[in-house]
């Protein structure tokens, strides 16, 4: 096994000081403001970002202190695999997020529809390209998720994965 | 800076053992062959992992060893903050691709669309659902790409990022 070691890049500030009613993705989160503090070293790095109208963030899920193989995720009832899910209580604690740039000042990226809670340290932005990141040619499976991934909308966090 | 330490979970395999002439994304690598080796202790993990026809792969970019923050992407000419690229020189060498999962036996994950050389440390496993990660309801802007992101079906590797 390999430790491999990161630093974050900045912190992700959001209206959500708990995950308790946090939306469980960017889709339940439409309209809800944050913000991005990149540490001011990187601020070069943010250059012809802003022609982008949505990024995604990858995060350390840092309040998810250790592991579940399998978990009973939000939208379901019954345990799964954890690969299988987007919970946070994954072996290696990384979140990802699609949200809307707004815009940027300085070293300060303002964002929408952050589904993130606040403090939340960054580890990468990538731009968002939906002919990469889309897969509109392929017929697409999505398990168990089949008859559920619409209730992502409204369904909110509680602390199951911090508690448990 | 919060140093954050992750263990790879597994090996990604692919029929490239180089970084020259491997395909730059997941849509230039329809039908390339791989499997991800997944360390035998996570393997309850991939429970209902094989209702998905597809899974987000997060993996650790190891042939990057430093960083740039303005670089020169595969399919530009001009020098773009790297944080509005998908180059692998980023300050936290993350990668993600969108691959096909074909089948699972025991911890041995079978994929094709592989865009990711041989012996690539792996992370984490996401399921990938559309209604999360497409955006079809916004109006997307994706910025100095605009003209240039059909190259990336054809467009191959070269070694800039890891000899420069």
């Amino acid at each position: 096994m390999t430790t491999i070691k990161f630093n974050s890049i900045g912190i992700i500030h959001s209206p959500f000081k708990d995950l308790e009613g946090m939306p469980i993705q960017p889709i339940g989160a439409r309209g809800i403001k944050g913000k991005i503090n990149l540490n001011g070293e990187y601020k070069s790095g943010l250059k012809d970002l802003e022609g982008f109208s949505h990024i995604i963030l990858i995060y350390h899920l840092h309040l998810s202190k250790d592991h579940k193989l399998e978990v009973k995720p939000f939208l379901d009832t019954q345990k799964r695999g954890v690969f299988a899910t987007r919970a946070p209580k994954r072996p290696n604690p990384i979140g990802m997020s699609v949200v809307r740039l707004n815009k940027i000042e300085s070293s300060t990226i303002f964002i929408s529809n952050v589904d993130i809670v606040d403090g939340t340290p960054l580890l990468d932005i990538k731009p968002y390209i939906p002919h990469f990141d889309t897969l509109e040619d392929d017929k697409i499976k999505i398990g168990w998720f089949e008859d559920k991934y619409h209730e992502a909308v409204d369904k909110k966090s509680d602390r199951r994965f911090i508690d448990d």
